[in-house]
């Protein structure tokens, strides 16, 4: 007599890190990951952003989207400071500035993948998501194909499991993407994008002030998708 | 008339992130740093190592050895766990063992030298120094060269003063010398490391376990160097 098989999907074997932010582009990346197979271990941080909204967004559609945990790390980069996001006497632009914006935050991407390098050597993970664009994006230096590859050549010394011949992924499938082919990926996965929170300074119930730079693409996003925005503005 | 001269040694023009352990190793890259001419702005990290003397004594050799400020920033890695250091469970060895010890921190200096990165864009500073040593050492692999290179053409490409042309140079001037060489180096420059704090199990007041990793190649430093070890151990 074989035995049954248990009615409960069985885990999927390889593991990833997935940065989640909340927002649209890192909430698409989580369901891409699923979607390839992974089990998903969200991660978030707790920088001295603006806002909790975010995390709290965050935590929702990580659960929604089936991660097999969400872990908010605390890191406070506002004793750091030098961005619009992490020293409140630095306003956030309202119109589309010129070069690097003042909401760029020194190193953040570099710092954020790092955590989650280790912790993914960790826990044995085989990749780490992140939805980092250059296309639709603000300018960021640390989002750019080229800094993508050399964190991954990085990775690749950094760790004892390189060292040991285990290769830890960096996976960041929206690099070349327009904001509105991440909106029909997400929505053929069956992403919710309202309880996604883009703004950085969306109110405490995840209300968009409209204005900003991450609220900017976002809408122009929807738009050029000809997808009806399920965002709540403020203005 | 002309104006006269301040009596105050006027502040160094060039600025250096220095990271800061309280151990020996980043005590001596501190005292080199300065002799170079930096204005040096000191860094430590509350990563949840197991004990606060190392902190105690980064404070009191940066203080010593003329370092603008002082900086602590928290971060919690028992969050993330995976080493002898971050989680209580794992024991510190006490012998030298085969292959990377249960004290490597996973992706410790990728992350330390990612908010050092942060840090000297927000300031303006021109170079990062950190203590990692390639020769005495216990096989961790981001104390590399290789490993210092990727993290140098990562810096090249992950910051705004990077896009606008400016390099932060990573200093790494301990990587081929053996710790008596490192030693010398230090007592040339008047460091007293006796206020060093080397040992993975310290306790309150520094005295050091004498038995672990750190410990043994800084006896081992000591006697090659021909000279009095200066260090308070238990055993």
């Amino acid at each position: 007599m074989s035995t049954p098989r248990p009615s409960k999907t069985p885990m999927p074997s390889k593991k990833a890190v997935v940065l989640v932010s909340g927002g649209l582009d890192s909430t698409t990346v989580l369901a891409m990951a699923k979607a390839e197979g992974y089990a998903c271990y969200a991660l978030s941080f707790d920088y001295g952003q603006r806002h909790q909204a975010e995390l709290v967004a965050a935590h929702k559609t990580a659960i929604a989207l089936g991660a097999e945990s969400h872990k908010v790390v605390a890191l406070d980069l506002r004793t750091i400071g030098g961005s619009a996001l992490t020293d409140e006497r630095i306003a956030v632009p309202t119109d589309a500035p010129e070069g690097i914006p003042a909401t760029y935050v020194p190193a953040r991407n570099t710092v954020f993948l790092s955590i989650a390098l280790g912790w993914a050597e960790v826990m044995g993970a085989e990749a780490i998501w992140i939805g980092v664009n250059a296309v639709d994006y603000s300018g960021y230096p640390d989002c750019r194909p080229a800094f993508i590859d050399a964190f991954q050549t990085l990775a690749n010394l950094a760790t004892k499991v390189a060292v040991e011949g285990q290769s830890i992924r960096i996976k960041a499938p929206l690099l070349q993407l327009t904001k509105a082919e991440i909106i029909r990926e997400g929505l053929r996965l069956g992403v919710d994008y309202s309880a996604t929170v883009s703004c950085y300074q969306a109110d405490a119930d995840g209300a968009a002030c409209g204005v900003c730079d991450a609220c900017r693409l976002r809408r122009k996003g929807f738009e050029e998708a000809g997808v009806l925005d399920p965002t709540r503005y403020r203005a």
